[in-house]
């Protein structure tokens, strides 16, 4: 206990329970305990679920402490046997367990303010391991406990997030940001469509090299979902500012080296940066989907204030439907085929024009599992984009994956194209 | 790996990958694996989410198959330098990495269906753990591995949901369900909509005591999303007739005491259910949506072959678009407002009239975050079915929530609407 403290720059989250090993449920805490820790420069390096077992629990406690700076554990301080969190730490740390006056009688008054008598179970909840600080609970019984070990730290907490909150917040991060050392984080999003992770990670290797010998270096992590590909990237230093210039300055390499296929810089989601550069530029669109069934006009909807740009869609599931509402000649179908560029061209333009609106989408394909053939199968979709002018944005994609995901894919492709033309404009 | 295959009896679940650890992740592979794992009789003792750091990866997973038979890793196995799972499990085990050529073969393929070539960095997905069996994966490009060591398992599987589960599904709850015990599993879903969770919950716990008691007894666990609510059934005995007979009883328990309420009792979704109807049917459907911004039709089309019945859907976010495409009178919408039960009515008949088909849904209403007033609050959604006859089905709602879940919520309440108004027919 000598040991001088040390500076706090990794930490694991442990969440105690059996229950908390359900299949419907969620350790919220530990995501809000990842959330804070970040923010005062503490890296979180793994997090655990263990169930009630004495054994297994002083186990990942201990080698959990061998490998990081700081401990923090969530649940396992109620009454009953099966709450083990105190006997575990003190188990590992070879400690004691001490009952505490002052805290037994906070929990017996607590019982007695509403009116009952304290279980003799509860007096478990006073037992503090040796050498700890005790954290008071302000919203339960159970107090949580702050020990120092060898120079590292080790944290319990209540599981309740009720409790667990108010704990952290009051008693708990401004000790941790003392010792964190000054770090500051900052944090940046980029993101780019119309890329496979696999290819934009091939460009973005040599980035990552330049990035890491930055002052400070900036850490990348990569992310795909929906065909669109998130990129973090963090730095942390003494003044945020210099964190923040490093950040900038990988932004700055990611927008040179993908040009437009760089989304935002900002964190905005596709929809969001559509629709901004929709209501920036004063224009109003109208959608005409087959294959995505309304999927790439509910997704622009799903934006608040989509209203002031989105003014109609149509869902042309028939070929009837194609000629009916959006005036597709039946001959240009007859022709090339219901999935084709020429039909997806007049299917954005005779939405725009049949809504009176600047800008009209156009997208048709074969989402599965049935209707593929040789020339075209499952997963190829045509997308259009018109506008006022002649030129209009026509590309054909193939796409893998399910139905479902075939929909995801090309409704973010249809959007994105749309983002493309509002740009070329 | 001589050693005799021994009984499964509990796992650990490992997550990797750093993106995981950040506080808006949530490591939902390890819920659905905990839900598979218990219902073939394995017991989860602990899950962990882990950084893209090899020596942090390796130190777990080597405590986690000192403590339990089973490890199941999720992640970690893309084609990039921070995944580590491969080579982490590949360290633990003392066994070298092998490329397999048609492993090779299949991933190229895979890209040149796309019109891509493969990029060399993919090549890595194709070294398989020495003794391991890969695992085809059906959704994406990372091969999945069975691994036996000491007597334990080791189980490698691809991190996004789409290309896990089935994985899981298809090859390695099959061979886990053979290690795991005697006892067999009956099962059954039945999907509930038009109730919130509590009310539902309140009708069914008197269920619940007597299913207990059942031989063998159902075991219920109730989930609600998008408002529908799953509830499903279990039962485990030796003979797998037993266990289907008492999930039997408990099916007609919740048919008898939800009626119509009950959406499906053979696990199918809503959209399907809808789609069984209308093609039985023989009629076709046309939609016309306002604050759902296309999301109905999107799930109404998410069913395969829904292009049987679905003929078109409208988008009519304008007052003018509702009259132009629907041919809702400019004065109905004066008198009673764009979100009102004539509005929608007027839109569900319209969007069948305008199509030529046999049924017409409509909804309109206010998503928010703006547009509420006191009268029609942020929330109130008009939802309406129109057939052949004279009665048209008209609802009002006021649903809770972010607009994101007014969207769902009340694309489930209108296609739930369909659904009852043919079951009417």
């Amino acid at each position: 206990m000598s040991t001088p403290a040390r500076r706090l720059a990794n930490a694991e989250i442990i969440a105690v329970g059996t229950e908390m090993l359900r299949a419907d449920r969620t350790d919220t805490n530990s995501l809000y305990l990842t959330g804070r820790l970040n923010e005062i420069g503490i890296e979180v390096l793994a997090k655990a679920v263990v169930a009630d077992r004495l054994d297994v629990l002083a186990a990942i406690v201990r080698q959990a402490l061998d490998r990081t700076d700081l401990v923090i554990l969530t649940g396992g301080l109620g009454p009953t046997d099966d709450d083990l969190t105190r006997a575990a730490v003190a188990s590992v740390l070879g400690r004691g367990l001490v009952e505490q006056g002052h805290i037994l009688d906070a929990i017996r008054t607590r019982f007695e303010q509403r009116g009952m008598r304290m279980p003799e179970l509860n007096r478990r909840q006073a037992q503090v391991i040796e050498g700890a600080v005790a954290l008071a609970n302000r919203a339960g019984t159970a107090p949580g406990m702050w020990v120092e070990h060898d120079g590292k730290v080790i944290v319990l907490l209540p599981g309740p997030p009720r409790e667990m909150r108010p704990m952290f917040d009051d008693l708990v991060e401004g000790r941790l940001g003392a010792r964190a050392g000054q770090e500051r984080l900052a944090r940046r999003t980029v993101r780019i469509v119309g890329l496979t992770e696999s290819h934009a990670e091939e460009r973005l290797q040599p980035m990552y090299a330049r990035w890491a010998a930055f002052t400070p270096p900036v850490a990348a992590t990569i992310l795909a979902a929906r065909g669109q590909i998130e990129l973090q990237l963090t730095a942390r230093a003494r003044e945020l500012a210099a964190a923040d210039r490093s950040c900038q300055t990988a932004v700055d390499d990611v927008v040179a080296g993908f040009g437009i296929d760089v989304c935002s810089t900002d964190g905005r989601e596709l929809e969001r940066v559509v629709g901004d550069l929709l209501r920036d530029r004063g224009l109003r669109v109208a959608v005409a989907e087959s294959c995505t069934g309304g999927l790439v006009l509910s997704r622009l909807t799903d934006v608040p204030g989509s209203s002031d740009y989105v003014e109609r869609g149509v869902v042309a599931y028939s070929n009837r439907a194609k000629t009916d509402l959006l005036g597709v000649p039946a001959e240009l179908i007859d022709e090339h085929g219901a999935v084709s560029e020429p039909v997806a061209a007049a299917m954005a333009d005779g939405a725009r024009r049949a809504a009176g609106v600047e800008m009209g989408v156009g997208i048709t394909g074969i989402a599965g599992p049935g209707g593929g053939s040789e020339a075209k199968p499952v997963g190829t979709v045509a997308i259009a984009v018109a506008g006022p002018g002649p030129a209009a944005f026509v590309r054909t994609v193939r796409l893998p994956g399910t139905r479902h995901h075939v929909k995801l894919f090309s409704s973010t492709l249809a959007i994105d194209a749309l983002r493309r033309a509002l740009l070329a404009r």
